[in-house]
């Protein structure tokens, strides 16, 4: 089976690696992070999330963020917005890709933005009206797509459900997501096969969090698959936020690594996006959770 | 595809994983590791190593392992044999398997045990015919089969060559290793092949490390080619003696949990095995370097 020659990797590092960090980082350690990842060679990533500083106060800074931002040539800058408030906040910005965000599961939505899948869709509508309008593209991150904190295991059946809907609605873009991590190959197939029905295969990403150590057996049977977008987050960023001292998003630099190794191009330079999670674990005191990142760096040393 | 519906794990934990940790670990916590790797269902286990305690000051205590390691049904015991001074040593313990090792690294060899590969497999020859008089099986670990510290990057053609002749001289299993975690899933396969020119689907097995976050990606790829035996480390037990501070032998709670969402069978009880975990790293005074592990702990607190 022949793989994909080309991959785009997405970096969610500056937004949903950071939104899962307790300590508060500033806008201009965030504002070096998306430079640094843009010198790397990162050509897609989610910049911050123009929502309630209530409910996530580290994207409190998301407007000093996005007019620090200095775009490099041929940079798709994404940005979460929950509502149309957040949209209206975020449109002076002209963003490149603006993500809205529900999930495959009926009980993480309640808990998570209190009303049912179908609630959550509906109140896209005037959000996207207002993305077309602008030219901006729409991406849906579906969330816990191969299993649920409340719910357990969730089917392709609904995963293929929910894309339906969200294709209708003129979403652009689906993100399937291993939001805590359970998925394995098999099944994580199935749920890309289901939502590929609705979406075509280059408006598809795969998005795995490796709280279990499965992300990358995952993204390699995604790539058999055909899929060639990904989601990743630099040095790991993010714990997972429904089993404390657990890891969240998979690292790029694992991404970049295996991807290396397939032939395939990422267009990242690999040592410097290792510096880059460097840089950011230093900031957040720590070493990075990726184990790619610790072992290059530690033979470096 | 279809993949096998059964797998064993061969747990190096005690053996592999241990060896390279500096803190010594008693005899007694050996056996409670051994016993509890069987109680939860492991049924090959690499038990210890008749090394000189001069070289692996960790292994000096393979006599009091072997005599106090109470089997159970159905369980095969693997003690690893550096030369034949170390098996007349193992012999009175009647272990079921033993380990011989060389590498497809010619660097390797010359750095490890000072000698070229060629030497190496001489050495092997009357430490076969012990074994063989005794009804022992053969095994070896051939390293470095992706790519070696000194050497860079090793061909399939070469882990062939090295292959072929370890089935010339008696050689019943070889484990396919990739003891500095380099190898990414084509290359692995492409390895595997050139060794199953030499032994048969069922006489091999892949031994992968973690220290890139590849090995389960690995492990994947080799269960596509058919692939049905693995050695693998609860708790992620023992770091990476090239590059300090970075990760070992693959975890086998990941590849259980890889094997248990793929509903292919391996005898193991997850919880049974995490337990397992969290009691030798409490032995080491750390959390367990596995994410599995790290993330099924964190749930059930």
């Amino acid at each position: 089976m022949s793989l994909p020659t080309r991959v785009t990797l997405c970096d969610v590092g500056p937004r949903d690696g950071l939104q899962n960090e307790k300590q508060l980082v500033s806008a201009a350690h965030k504002l070096e992070l998306i430079d640094r990842l843009q010198a790397a060679g990162v050509r897609r990533l989610e910049a911050t999330s123009f929502v309630s500083p209530k409910w996530v106060p580290q994207m409190g800074d998301a407007a000093d963020v996005m007019s620090g931002l200095q775009k490099r040539h041929g940079v798709a800058v994404a940005v979460l917005v929950p509502n149309e408030k957040g949209m209206d906040a975020a449109l002076p910005f002209a963003p490149d890709e603006i993500v809205v965000f529900t999930a495959a599961s009926e009980a993480f939505t309640q808990k998570n933005i209190n009303c049912s899948i179908a609630e959550s869709i509906e109140r896209f509508g005037p959000v996207i009206t207002k993305a077309k309008a602008a030219g901006i593209k729409v991406r849906a991150a579906l969330s816990c797509c191969l299993g649920c904190p409340y719910e357990g295991e969730i089917s392709a059946a609904q995963v293929g459900a929910v894309a339906a809907r969200l294709a209708a609605i003129g979403v652009d873009h689906l993100s399937v997501s291993d939001t805590i991590g359970v998925g394995t190959p098999r099944k994580v197939q199935a749920a890309l096969e289901a939502a590929l029905r609705h979406f075509p295969m280059h408006e598809l990403s795969g998005h795995y969090h490796d709280t279990y150590g499965q992300a990358l057996a995952n993204v390699y049977a995604s790539l058999e698959l055909g899929v060639s977008t990904f989601d990743a987050s630099v040095g790991g960023l993010g714990g997972c936020p429904y089993a404390k001292g657990a890891t969240g998003n998979v690292a790029t630099e694992e991404l970049v690594y295996l991807m290396q190794g397939l032939g395939i191009d990422t267009g990242i330079d690999l040592d410097a996006l290792v510096n880059t999670a460097a840089f950011i674990s230093g900031v957040l005191g720590r070493p990075p959770a990726s184990r790619a990142a610790r072992a290059l760096l530690a033979k470096r040393a």
